[in-house]
């Protein structure tokens, strides 16, 4: 069901023509009401795609009536026609459904610096428009569409006992980092909630999830996360009750993005505690995330620990270099500065890899959510746009 | 030469049996006089390996008689066995030497996190002692015995009419960073310089060369970069010909570094102008130099501009995002926001990659050198410690 799941949602993924391949390139996810409630928050990269430009001017008065997303191009550093395709994209969805192209989010997701084909994009949206439905499977070929380099589409869902639900579908494989990771992301909910309530529970949502996954260090142009209420359900939820369910949903789809990253072979999760601040443990985390020496021993299950380490030392967080505590895999290798129990205790052969840091300092703790570096991650990344 | 270029200096490296390998894996350099003036610069990361906690204290005085330097284990993360280890070292040194231990250098490169055999350290000193010499060969040898994975061994010298020399060796392939690229450095004159003069001399030479190498994004835990000085020529040059000399043999050094780093099959130069300050510049550089798309995409000859936008874009430099012109080996991609040329007229078969970025904001600028990434440094740094 994905987005359709909530009440008051329709959508549509459709083949538009915009990808070589001939695969669903172009979905739509339209709020039937009657709110037309929404928050987004979008990459913090400060050279942004025309469609970020767009939706961040859309999204200020808090009110969407439909999302519109293609793959095949980022629209991203393509100038005034590109600008001129993403408005015409807009339009275009406004006139199909009698809504005001201001009301109209628009994502883009493929290479940067390309120009989009917009009467491609023009009559895809006529064909979306013409099959919208709730239906499940319409849901599902809109997560289809989205798609890029990624190998299954991603989507969650919650229903809660009092009727009303989350729906959210996902894209995702490369460039996956801080500040989001690239991605986009389309979540529908039919609980009545305004567009202040959905933006705090938003950004607290994503704070924890997609903001903690770092898959190659790399921050896209594009990223946009946008969450819609219909109210169709009638029924308000308690907002701790609403943000544990979307931070769940949040944390399910960042799960799944990290799963799928471009040729990973471990999920690695690196859990940083007793730093003195959250940010502090952020900040470590992230720097063992990126190391790409330390990636690159995890795909060869080699448990090289002092790699680790080498990345928790360029950090400024607090702590004494050599009372920090690493273990692997729930094996100690290092403490007090010093080796602990030998590396090779460690079995590093199956895919998830857990790295758990302490550093002693403080009551902190963050996770970071990673992958290895591997030869497929290289192949797949040196053939991209050509 | 190398290191015995300058007068005053004799050298030796042997086989102590701490490689697994066999390989020379300990280097002597010995200052005979009548100076022994010194400086070094050394790993800014915050976990520091044993050697470096002993050398930091050694050169607080400016003098030096003696660096001893061994591969094959980085003595870091090792505890109190670990430091009474270089402790043992040096002391042997000085013992063979006559000098005090004070004054002796201790460097180590290698895996982290394993304890050195003190035993082949001592008798590898005791045998380096006794083959000393100023020869050509000497000066060869002590350049080997410090190579891990580099594979062809780095030196350079310059001979000044006035006859006074420089040498240097290096080694270094991976964990090359910023706050000096992962590497030991070794540099001798014979001129008649204080230690203030070298210090300073030291500190813009390595600004301008070794911390613009960046090859992996990675920083090592052992970096150190010594030069001293003997006097021997009994000359004193200007300082700004001193400057210009050691300057110049970093960059070789830094570029021969480059050029062997693990598993590269791109040299990429990346040249920020119109920055509104060096750090701008170098932070813009430096940024694109460790995205790993990008890195990907030049090992797969792919002119991928956008990914260099994307890294342009997360840093906090001062640009319009939509006033910047890149170039990539000597065509114009993009300007003003838009494509330029056609990507498919650049050439990126060739060795060296030529990346042009003009931030349109300022009269600064900076060169930051890197590798491309490549299924050979995925191979050798999944494989390093095992």
């Amino acid at each position: 069901m994905t987005v359709t799941v909530a009440k008051g949602f329709v959508a549509a993924g459709v083949k538009a023509g915009i990808k070589k391949s001939g695969a669903e390139d172009l979905s739509l996810v339209v709020n039937q009401g009657p709110l037309q409630a929404a928050a987004a928050v979008f990459t913090t990269n400060r050279c942004q795609a025309n469609p970020v430009l767009w939706s961040k001017e859309v999204i200020k008065d808090g009110q969407v009536a439909a999302i519109v997303l293609n793959s095949g191009g980022a629209n991203c550093y393509t100038g005034p026609q590109g600008f001129q395709t993403t408005h015409a994209t807009a339009e275009a969805v406004a006139q199909h459904l009698g809504v005001a192209a201001a009301d109209v989010l628009v994502c883009s997701t493929g290479l940067i610096g390309e120009q989009l084909p917009q009467d491609l994009l023009v009559a895809g949206v006529a064909s979306a428009s013409a099959v919208l439905s709730a239906s499940e499977e319409s849901g599902k070929n809109a997560a289809l569409a989205i798609m890029t380099t990624d190998s299954v589409s991603k989507t969650s869902r919650f229903t809660s006992n009092d009727g009303w639900s989350i729906g959210g579908m996902a894209k995702g494989a490369g460039m996956l980092a801080p500040g989001l990771a690239t991605m986009l992301v389309v979540i529908t909910t039919d609980a009545v909630l305004t567009s202040a309530q959905l933006d705090a529970a938003l950004r607290n949502a994503t704070r924890v999830s997609f903001d903690r996954l770092d898959s190659d260090g790399c921050m896209s142009t594009n990223d946009t996360v946008t969450l819609m209420a219909s109210g169709a359900s009638g029924f308000t939820p308690e907002m701790f009750e609403f943000q544990d369910a979307l931070t769940d949903l949040c944390k399910d789809l960042a799960q799944q993005l990290m799963h799928d990253a471009e040729g990973s072979s471990h999920d690695i999760y690196i859990e940083v505690v007793g730093a003195a601040s959250d940010e502090d443990a952020v900040e470590v985390g992230r720097s063992v995330a990126r190391n790409n020496l330390f990636k690159a021993a995890v795909f060869g299950n080699d448990p090289n620990w002092g790699r680790v380490l080498a990345a928790v030392g360029t950090t400024s967080a607090e702590f004494d270099p050599y009372n920090i505590d690493v273990s692997i895999n729930g094996i100690s290798v290092s403490k007090l500065g010093q080796p602990d129990q030998p590396r090779n205790l460690i079995d590093m052969s199956g895919r998830r890899v857990d790295i758990f840091i302490n550093l002693n300092f403080g009551s902190h703790s963050a996770t970071i959510m990673t992958n290895d570096l591997t030869h497929a991650y290289v192949t797949e990344n040196s053939e991209y746009s050509s």
